[in-house]
């Protein structure tokens, strides 16, 4: 079945301290979409301005990314630029640069409609909202989101909590919104704002599901050398929600797997700058990937 | 077969946002020794002052402990102080009050120097080289160290590290000692200083073991609420050799499972003030924690 991937498709620029990389191809929706498509068929919504360049178009549709639902408005392409200290875990932003970003309407064209897979990748919650008024009765919808729109826009997320199946958030983000300092109890206080599902991530240290049926520990594959993290919990997310699109049966029965499949995606983002590293990754590379990180939690 | 445990004997004052508990029974050998005593015979090698209270005395006792190793000295026992902060990850030392333990010399009983399970909680190397020139050829020995060592003792470290089975350090330790701020890498340059296996600890975030087979990524058992994490890594190390210390075949084979019961005995130090929870726990409840973890990772 389909997934449908919503979120921003941006020009990222990249300083770690060994290398620079200008206008990679970025965004939570490019990050998550190419995840995706390395198990099922992903329709995009986005949007880019006419300075997008040609071969990131080539690189959706290499990937069989349907792109009726890329925008394309007269104006530059959401840029942001970030720098990474020797310890990855700390960044700061040197520029955000919305561009044609700041007018973004994602509308559905008619047969994006019925995909039976949503995921609502991080963009403000009201463009979230949106995307489900268009919507006709999906399977199942995964929302991811950030410390922002904690801060300018909660009365938003909190509504949109009640209209999805998982909510995807990192750690720091999962004590903010329910005022908890510990994590597992945070995770917990966040189903009774609406989702079935919580996942915490927690970056090189894994990630939580939280789920009716209990607590599921999903390690990160371990990486001798992260080149660039961008983009490595819209790929964990994409992963996901990949596989689980590519499952017969209930999603609850396939949730673990396919966290443990968005882990590794999310491990080849991290090996090169921007998207470089995840689209020269293969299938059987990432089957590979998962049977080794099976072995590595087996006792 | 028995396990011997060489470390700090000790009276911890530990504040915590919540409460605050004078001399309670601490240090690294008294939290290694009770964990250990779940699964394996101890033998307790430490020194207290004439104020060491008699009902820790008592409480060693119940937990089977061989106390021929425990040296009692005119003066005062160690005693620390430290407190903790909402995000318990941050503590700060308030007080650390050496007294008998200045002039403590590991000295073995003769009973003591064929254990076949040796572990050298965290003392300075020094001392952990003396217990170790004692022995007759034990069969496995784990070590565990600290930030300080690795600041004032990093000659007398390198040299036992040739000399130990495994070591066992967190995250920032392992980081500083290899000079390498990503974790797995560190863990593979410490192999080169001598130990076959290298565990480090994560805390809330488990642990990792790299041996010449492979990587194990270990769990810590989430908990909704952590009272008082003092010990924890202790712990989990007393459970680990204890675990080894009951079981036939080759240490390798049980290393995993033997970190997950050193993850279980941690979570339920983290419960509890100094050893308060942990004298309470049952091998029944152990082992009911041990299969929750397994299922947690299943997928």
């Amino acid at each position: 079945m389909s997934v449908l991937v919503v979120g921003s498709t941006a020009l990222d620029s990249i300083k770690t301290p060994y290398r620079e990389n200008p206008r990679l191809l970025g965004g939570s929706a490019s990050h998550a979409a190419v995840a995706a498509s390395f198990f099922a068929p992903v329709k995009l919504v986005g949007i880019v301005g006419n300075d997008f360049p040609k071969r990131y178009v080539q690189l959706y549709r290499r990937h069989g990314i349907d792109l009726e639902g890329l925008q394309t408005a007269s104006g530059k392409t959401f840029h942001w630029a970030g720098e990474y200290e020797i310890n990855m875990n700390n960044r700061r932003t040197l520029a955000t640069e919305l561009g044609v970003f700041e007018t973004f309407t994602p509308n559905l064209p008619g047969a994006y409609r019925q995909s039976p897979f949503v995921l609502l990748a991080n963009i403000a919650p009201a463009l979230q909202h949106h995307v489900l008024d268009q919507m006709r009765r999906p399977r199942f919808i995964v929302a991811d989101t950030m410390d922002l729109w904690l801060n300018i826009a909660l009365p938003d997320l909190l509504k949109l909590l009640r209209r999805i199946d998982a909510l995807v958030l990192n750690d720091s983000e999962a004590r903010q919104l329910a005022g908890d300092d510990n994590v597992i109890a945070a995770a917990k206080r966040i189903h009774r704002l609406g989702p079935r599902y919580v996942i915490v991530k927690k970056g090189e240290h894994g990630a939580v599901l939280s789920s009716p049926a209990g607590m599921f520990i999903s390690p990160a594959f371990p990486l001798n050398k992260v080149v660039d993290p961008t983009g490595a919990g819209d790929s964990f997310v994409g992963g996901l929600i990949g596989y689980l699109a590519t499952r017969k049966g209930g999603v609850e029965a396939n949730l673990k797997r396919g966290m443990i499949y968005g882990s590794v995606v999310a491990s080849f983002c991290c090996e090169g700058f921007g998207l470089t590293r995840t689209t020269r990754v293969t299938r059987a590379a990432i089957e590979q990937r998962a049977r080794q990180l099976e072995k590595m939690v087996r006792f």
